[in-house]
């Protein structure tokens, strides 16, 4: 049994713990959080929750710490600390900054004994797998990353502080015609191409015409967007807008050296987008639980690990998967 | 330079050249034929064509031999030969007979010294990491596997044989209704109630009724299937069929522990079936090379393989397509 614990438990805390009950050669063996051990719920009420502060305490009882707290401020904070006694993984989402953040903790791990793998979510993760091997097998081509239909937290927020809105929520959502365009091999599609913006807010009659001005025109979040603003009834946001969809695709257009032409393209489609991140995690945990077995220090991305390592029976994969 | 060399120049070893022509640190050595080599034209002129007869004497001068014989007859009888001098790459799909090749290949590398990498195209290949990876991220759920649309080679060999038969070719075509209940977690769906055989023939007039009422009874092949017979002038089918589009899709719908559901899709679309497998077989030439330099001994599958080993460059990867 691989002996598990997962620090932070918000949303990806709690996919991490709903996915290792599906993979049943983990054990989870303790949460950590910053809170007061007590306001924590878990799914599993027998497992034991801890302060962060008493991890130093769990070296050489755990086989991998899955790191769930935010790829902005917390990660870079915690993860080199605690990658000193615990070989740890992270969705740490970031993408400009994963390779200063890979060569921090390959450097750490590598003096510590410890192995860390980062950014194992699904975007980076996932859909950065998809853009590896569509560019290795179709070499000549063009890759273009679409994101949703789901909820953007920052686009949402940038909404909530306008005056006057009660409930707002913006989903990110491809437009299909720029679809059409990437698999037919366009290139150069902007972000402002590839996505319209559909917001749902709550707020008074009189306050609407202003709300959806701010929202049309707010610079780098809206402004130049197809956006669409609709207003709702709290009832409605209720029940409708408080999931956490999410998904989206990633597209290669190809050409042989003989002209001839071919399409690749990963799609996901997720009710909850941190029940999938934890669920990710939890497979790449157990690759590095492996890998940390057979002495492998530093910190590795996802392009470093055969799928073979995330599978639990690697020779039933070769019979039935094949 | 990695110094290749082509083994059977049909579609896959012409599929196999141009793609060598796209990745530049592959220099093509030799093709090696059963034929008489003055009857073979490659792409490049000036590549040397030889005598399969006389490949012992390369050895030693080539890092990656690509294996383009078929799967049925020739990589079972030349493979595990060639295996003792080379390191060999292949495509072979027989998917029930994959554990038992893989088996006798890996005891000749390992005692050889070499190192062999089987069933690396599209399907077992790309589809089989798909499959892997979906059953990994979201290990309670259900895969389905879609092919075409595109050519059967056998039951357009079925097709010919009928008398009266002057060209035929079978499409085998994903049924969208099929594709959506796949997508909604439907299990259970057979290879019939997944495609749709559609066959265009040339033939006279008067042998046609016979002919379409002989394809659509015509047992394992085509009875029990949606057949759809049309018939075409010759003309029509010189310039209409005489390419070998291929496709299909891989689709994984899943749930996590608390029933939130996720569906993954990995969709391929060809306008060369053999150019697409020529082409990751190079990709994956390079992971042999690579894996056989560190010293590296036996046959793996691309399960084993990680991603890092197909590109050209890990660290421009981490940077730009994490």
């Amino acid at each position: 049994m691989i002996r598990a614990a997962i620090a932070g438990y918000g949303n990806l805390g709690k996919g991490a713990e709903y996915a290792l009950m599906q993979n049943k050669d983990f054990v989870l063996t303790a949460i950590f959080t910053r809170r007061n051990p007590s306001e924590i719920s878990p799914v599993n009420k027998n497992v034991k929750v801890d302060s962060i502060k008493n991890i130093p305490d769990y070296k050489g009882k755990l086989d991998v710490l899955f790191l769930c707290g935010g790829s902005a401020a917390d990660l870079p904070a915690t993860a080199p600390e605690l990658l000193k006694n615990f070989n740890c993984i992270d969705s740490f989402d970031t993408h400009a900054k994963i390779p200063a953040y890979l060569k921090g903790l390959d450097v750490i791990g590598k003096s510590s004994g410890t192995l860390a793998l980062v950014s194992a979510g699904w975007d980076p993760g996932l859909f950065s797998l998809a853009r590896a091997y569509f560019e290795a097998f179709l070499p000549a081509g063009v890759t273009t990353t679409f994101w949703g239909g789901g909820v953007s937290q920052g686009h949402s927020d940038a909404i909530r502080r306008i005056a006057g809105v009660k409930y707002g929520i913006q989903y990110t959502i491809p437009k299909e015609d720029a679809v059409r365009r990437a698999r037919a091999g366009e290139t150069g599609l902007t972000t402002r191409d590839k996505h319209l913006r559909r917001c749902y807010v709550v707020a008074d009659e009189n306050d609407r015409a202003r709300i959806k001005s701010e929202i049309t025109g707010m610079p780098d979040y809206f402004s130049g967007y197809d956006t669409e603003v609709s207003f709702i009834t709290e009832a409605e946001f209720i029940k409708n807008h408080s999931a956490m969809p999410h998904g989206g695709l990633v597209l290669r257009n190809g050409k042989s050296a003989n002209g001839s032409s071919g399409v690749l393209e990963l799609n996901i489609k997720l009710d909850s987008n941190p029940e999938f991140t934890g669920s990710i995690l939890v497979a790449y945990g157990r690759a590095l639980y492996r890998l940390a077995a057979e002495g492998r220090t530093g910190a590795l991305t996802v392009f470093d690990v055969a799928p073979s390592y995330l599978m639990p029976d690697g020779e039933k994969a070769v019979r039935e998967l094949m």
